[in-house]
């Protein structure tokens, strides 16, 4: 088997980097191997076919001539699918051929070639990333793939007054029962009042286990309703439609889910994935330019650790006008990691750039001074200010990082009686582990490892550059 | 390999029947099969030795003899103990032979032998539970070696009372920061003020991602506990030292967590295993009576789900008087449960036999006028002869079981008026999926599946079989 499976990768491995993009179908042991399976899904769409094991033994006609599945075809066929569910659920699309004929399940699979799909692998709790452009048939259509006994739709009043008539197309649409909670919007609003207020409403609404939290709105919105629906009935599905840039290349990608508390950001949450995202550009017409620019900064920080050609590409945007291949560019980057390093024990601590200074800034601005993304933009620039002062980042990368912030309209330098102010928010770091730091490291434009440094040493540095005086 | 993985279990098959007791000493991949592991598991004590790959790497000399590190040993190596780390985390225990002489290794495996360690296996979230009788220090040693930077001791004014000292003996023995939360007792603050009470204290005390949440109480501790860790900073670790029977037997194992809401019981909630359990039966001297027999309750119930000879061996319990190896046996037949699903998307709801009334009662007493465990004995008796009357259940049973629970001193029958009153929250069981309802089914003493009966069916059952009136 092991030399048949070389040979196969082999041939999978070609055919998958062929420009003129072959249909090629493979068996279900082709893409066992995790890290070769996550290089295929980069870089080609990959659709699983399923049916129940007794239609498969049927089409086997009892599998008696399968090697694999001697002694006992029957046995053997169920621990495989067993054992494999989690690698079969990591593909673009999952088509059901039972009781379709073959016309339908190609008819199927033809019409997925139109829809723009990204697959965040991470085993039983795959989920796919839709793109689209302003189509609310498509969130329509992911809501509905969940069949959802009842819809609980959270957004806030800011999303509701710009895109009110949006959702109302997608629950109209669905025609299963809804309830609607909408939150007071912005940051300070992201704290337990919020979850208890979507709590009550679910629950009162006589929600099931097959319910679905539909999140509509901006990071704030997708993290209470993904807090809510992890703790809801210890766990219900959650579809995410971000309409905010920020949310889209940050938010909606890595199941971290939460809310503040008055010792800090985020202290309170779960790690939740999605059953679905939809993200449609559509929304980022009726975006405030100002957010619109503290979404830019969480593209520019993925750039700064994990892709120099997107830092190049990032140039060309310009205000408002954006490149929507950059925001699918971003989110599959982070979507590589985030399947990597799920809970966030190793390498997807990267993309915290910026967010430890960032977030001591937010905390000591009462979350209303700075956007998230302009803390982002300015705890970016000092943290490559910081590392490349202790020479682990090359020389010019922090003006570099701060020459394209500030073209993209974003602040990039803080009063330094404001960052000394902030700077206490730092020790009480959710990333700290006893007196030390663990922040990620730039190396070069798109390339980064992890640092760590003691409290006391950044003090001394941040003295050192002037940046409290 | 097949060949040799067949005739390596074939022999570990074999001796760990013996009731000779030997020591067998096999490889990594002899445990490989999961069914298999989990066999053996329950008749023998499974001890994971470990090492840096590149220690391993240095005592196979390179590794180049052996087959299965072909052709790269040091990646292949690495790329094994990656794929089962799950596998060697089931087990008893798990001891570092780094640094240690061999004369070491064993001389802590020796030591194992007197302690009675109960795995539940879990993959990368198994843990163990380790029962004892009036010995502060095991305890102690579990919350040491999480090697915790600090931790939050979470309890109620009544466990405080009655064990105080003994929560002394093991924080100071930890010599570890502490802060402790002592939450008003019952199950009527099993809420979110009581959540937001442990946040806020963990929070404020400056817990990080190392920090350790100890529960020390009855289930309402352990479950609000438990909550509160599996959403501080996204989850921290978490030890349960259960004080009451029916924590020791229902809640010390599973994972669930979380507090009631207005619409109903554990509304809210997570699966968050515990890092380990301690079951020390010395405190059960100072539970009050009704307490004490509320626990039996849950033993008398997974006895009639799963384990007929559990069922005759609870005869012998009389009062407060119990047989220690019974609760044992009790917690090893859930952990079988849980580990088979843990999702409880199968068979681990077979455990909520007796629930479904016993919850429904229980929010119609306003969770005041029965404890936990009584109305889930009035539960079990009205479950049962619903089941007899379906013919489902042998005849025969529900007055079998209800002699048994009234011989241990628990209430069986219920005021008409009551139970009619109480059938309105059945309607909003999390159980429920649209109007159908899925509940146990105990076909014979020990032997138990899942069914299925709409809402409407059962309150016409209800009514033929006089219930209500």
């Amino acid at each position: 088997e092991s030399a048949f499976r070389d040979l196969e990768r082999h041939l999978v491995d070609r055919v998958t980097r062929d420009p003129s993009g072959p249909v090629v179908v493979v068996g279900g042991g082709a893409l066992l191997d995790r890290a070769f399976r996550h290089a295929v899904l980069q870089r080609a769409r990959v659709i699983t076919l399923k049916a129940p094991a007794e239609v498969l033994l049927q089409r086997l006609e009892g599998g008696h001539e399968r090697p694999l599945l001697a002694p006992d075809p029957a046995v053997r066929l169920c621990t495989l699918l067993e054992q494999r569910m989690g690698t079969y659920a990591e593909a673009h699309a999952c088509v059901d051929t039972d009781n379709r004929t073959v016309d339908d399940v190609v008819d199927i699979i033809a019409a997925l070639e139109q829809r723009r799909l990204l697959c965040v692998p991470l085993g039983e709790r795959s989920y796919v990333v839709e793109f689209c452009e302003g189509m609310a048939s498509t969130l329509e259509d992911r809501v509905a793939a969940c069949a959802p006994t009842r819809v609980v739709v959270v957004t806030d009043s800011n999303v509701k007054r710009a895109r009110g008539s949006y959702v109302s197309r997608v629950v109209d649409g669905l025609a299963v029962p809804h309830v609607e909670v909408v939150l007071p919007a912005g940051e300070r609003h992201k704290n337990g009042t919020s979850v208890s207020a979507i709590w009550d409403v679910a629950l009162s609404s006589g929600i099931d286990r097959d319910s679905v939290v539909l999140g509509f709105g901006g990071g704030v919105v997708g993290d209470l309703a993904g807090f809510a629906a992890s703790t809801l009935l210890r766990g219900i599905p959650f579809v995410l439609a971000p309409t905010s840039l920020l949310a889209m290349v940050d938010a909606s990608v890595g199941g971290k889910t939460g809310f503040d508390h008055a010792t800090g950001k985020n202290r309170i949450g779960t790690f939740h994935q999605p059953g679905a995202v939809v993200i449609d550009t559509g929304h980022l017409a009726t975006l405030p330019e100002r957010e619109f620019r503290a979404g830019v900064a969480e593209i520019v920080k993925i750039a700064l650790t994990h892709d120099a050609e997107l830092f190049e590409s990032l140039s060309h945007w310009n205000g408002t006008t954006f490149t929507p291949s950059d925001i699918e560019r971003a989110v599959a980057c982070k979507a590589q990691i985030v399947a990597a390093d799920e809970r966030e024990q190793g390498d997807r601590a990267l993309l915290n750039l910026g967010h430890t200074l960032g977030h001591a800034l937010e905390a000591h601005g009462g979350f209303e001074r700075w956007l998230h993304g302009e803390a982002v933009s300015i705890g970016t620039v000092l943290e490559l200010r910081i590392t490349e002062d202790l020479g682990w980042t090359r020389k010019g990368i922090a003006a570099l990082a701060a020459r394209r912030l500030d073209a993209l309209g974003l602040p990039t330098s803080v009063d330094s009686a404001a960052l000394r102010a902030a700077f206490r928010y730092v020790a009480s770091d959710k990333k700290r582990s006893g007196s030390v730091i663990k922040w990620p490291v730039v190396e070069e434009v798109g390339r980064s490892r992890m640092g760590s440094i003691a409290i006391s040493e950044l003090e001394r540095v941040a003295e050192r550059l002037r940046l409290f005086s």
